[in-house]
């Protein structure tokens, strides 16, 4: 899938976004020696216990030091993050002293070197922060910040629009009439795209009309970078999306079934460098078709290095029985990290494709791979959602 | 902590929040019987190898059955969602029929109810939907649409207000007078905030004043439901926000020193239900300490049910070495789960209090009790970020 092409956005913004180039330090960071400490800069070599030092200046954070000098038997009184004065090459805490007029006497010995940070002891004018790729968190914000970055260069975040096909399909609390029923699946959608790292946009509900289909197929793809479509991809005459899909170049054989359950069928085009989805309707099926789709093609947009969720082997409890159908199994499931350090999980109710609140309880899926099943205590990777 | 005042959101607002009421299905979901699969609504006692059907409708989601019945040897055409007509008791799905003129040729037996999706198999109405403190993710936002809710009841985000604290802190990119370094932890808390649920609110940097630090406290408190600040808490003369956290009511014995590390000092105080967690100025500290203080405060004040983070009982595969000095040590770790299931962590770099990197580095917090360390290989309980 390629990436979207980069740009400097406001730290700000870019917490989870992934940077485009490697960032540099322009200077240290710190910028000078400073105190880690509330206390007295002193000549080590004037420390012990007992010694009296003459208190000859007061040096706060963010003062300048230019001027002040600790001489040989004197002391300045200095606060945690100031400027080490000229003189001083160490740090009395000031736990360690007491004050007598205009004195401090030490109760102990410091070596060298004690309680002071050195310049650049952080980053190196030079140094490589971080390299390309990296996904951004509170931590990496506030380096930037400390390098005096206001704007960072990142992939950003893949504009994707969602819209649900079916003319069965009504939003909101309006009644149903008969054959009606509400829509569930773009509400998730959205959910599910924000919770990618994605700008949702809601492009509504949309009929089972060809026409109408197709322009609000187009009309989407000129203001997103990617959609997701939820119904009208199975094998029904008035699947609409999919014939759009066909018409926009999605291939009819490669993608329309997938052999995992649930989750087929599903359509998928690129238009120009624009993916769309074609999700089946059934809420079940479309939730965990997103997850296995179009999630990591989306953070791969977003140049994610590891767009796919890490899988985490884990014990079954209750085992999962399953028969033969050449098909992969996504089983919802809840799971808990347990006294052995492990991942436990157990299924979160009834499977069928179109029973979402499983999938709602459900915090992890479970790959059951084609076979006879996974036995009580056996083992079954997870991806925690 | 005393959970904010509930009140009803927008659905596509409330991701991540948490309800404040049980929810209760009004109606049925689905309301109707409806057919799982394209195909033939029949009546299962006509269906068999090469049965022949007259179709006599078509009935497509969303479309009222009124008047359609399946009489004896007939068959009505039907798509994925549409109620299932008068007369029928079955689906034989598309891929195992064919049309022969007016008629539908079917391969195969099915029982009565095959693939039909009962009125009411995901919620019946009267059923909870979900318990109070239920943390809402993308699959709770689908239900709660299918029921036809367009807000829902929960704890709002808590409106955080960060500020800093600091004469010598600047920001931004302008050049750094002597002394002088560049504020990055308001930036670290304000991400932390918004990562942790919170509406986070960028109250700007305070000079090192005590009238100056009591007015931007107050004025934060008036707009916000929490402060978080950071500077101004250790033992030094110009720690202004420890003089007015302690006016405002912060024990001045009881909280000022945390037997952690990194994270001490740190002052606290309740002004009417609202917290101010005073933080200590060096980054790591900062961070750490909204990790084991304030995140699961503000967590809390939005109802969430587990407002820690989960400890994952992890291996350390180099071991952590330290000597015992009383205090938990919060070492920033790089995990990853392997082949054996178990999370395997390594320590992610210096772990200086003032060492910002290793902590954008890490992915977890091991928490390494006092004693002797952990030998290589050793368990330690790791909680992820």
């Amino acid at each position: 899938m390629p990436r979207l092409h980069p740009r400097a956005i406001p730290l700000a913004d870019a917490l989870a976004c992934v940077t485009s180039v490697p960032l540099t330090a322009e200077a240290a960071v710190p910028p000078f020696a400073n105190t880690a400490m509330d206390g007295f800069a002193v000549r080590a070599a004037d420390s012990g216990p007992g010694a009296r030092l003459r208190i000859v200046d007061t040096l706060a954070a963010g003062h300048d030091p230019a001027g002040m000098v600790v001489g040989p038997g004197q002391a300045i009184r200095i606060m945690t993050g100031a400027p080490i004065p000229e003189g001083a090459d160490a740090i009395v805490m000031v736990e360690r002293t007491s004050v007598a007029g205009d004195d401090v006497v030490l109760e102990v010995a410091v070596p060298v070197g004690n309680h002071v940070r050195s310049a650049g002891e952080d980053l190196l004018p030079g140094q490589e922060v971080f390299p390309a790729f990296t996904v951004l968190t509170a931590g990496h914000l506030g380096v930037l910040a400390s390098l005096g970055l206001r704007r960072v260069p990142v992939f950003p975040r893949a504009r994707v629009g969602v819209l649900s096909t079916g003319d069965e399909l009504v939003d909101g609390p309006d009644e149903l009439r008969p054959g009606q029923i509400r829509d569930s699946n773009r509400h998730t959608l959205l959910a599910l795209s924000r919770d990618a790292g994605c700008e949702a946009i809601d492009l509504g509900l949309v009929r089972d009309d060809l026409d109408t289909v197709r322009s609000a197929v187009v009309g989407g793809l000129d203001s997103c970078d990617a959609l997701v479509t939820s119904g009208g991809v199975s094998m029904g005459d008035f699947d609409e999306v999919k014939k759009v899909l066909v018409e926009l170049g999605a291939s009819e054989d490669a993608w329309m079934q997938v052999a995992i359950k649930p989750a087929k069928p599903l359509a998928f085009a690129m238009v120009g460098d624009k993916p769309v989805f074609g999700l089946p309707g059934n809420p079940a099926s479309s939730m965990v078709s997103f997850e296995m789709f179009a999630r990591p093609a989306l953070r791969q947009m977003m140049g994610h290095p590891s767009p796919e969720r890490e899988r985490i082997l884990a014990i079954a409890d209750d085992g999962f029985s399953r028969v033969s159908d050449g098909k992969l199994h996504l089983v919802r499931v809840v799971g808990a990290f347990a006294d052995d350090g492990r991942l436990h999980v157990r299924s979160s109710g009834g499977q069928g494709s179109n029973l979402l609140r499983s999938m709602a309880l459900a915090n992890g899926l479970a790959f059951v791979p084609d076979g006879d099943g996974i036995p009580p205590g056996g083992e079954v990777p997870v991806a925690l959602l």
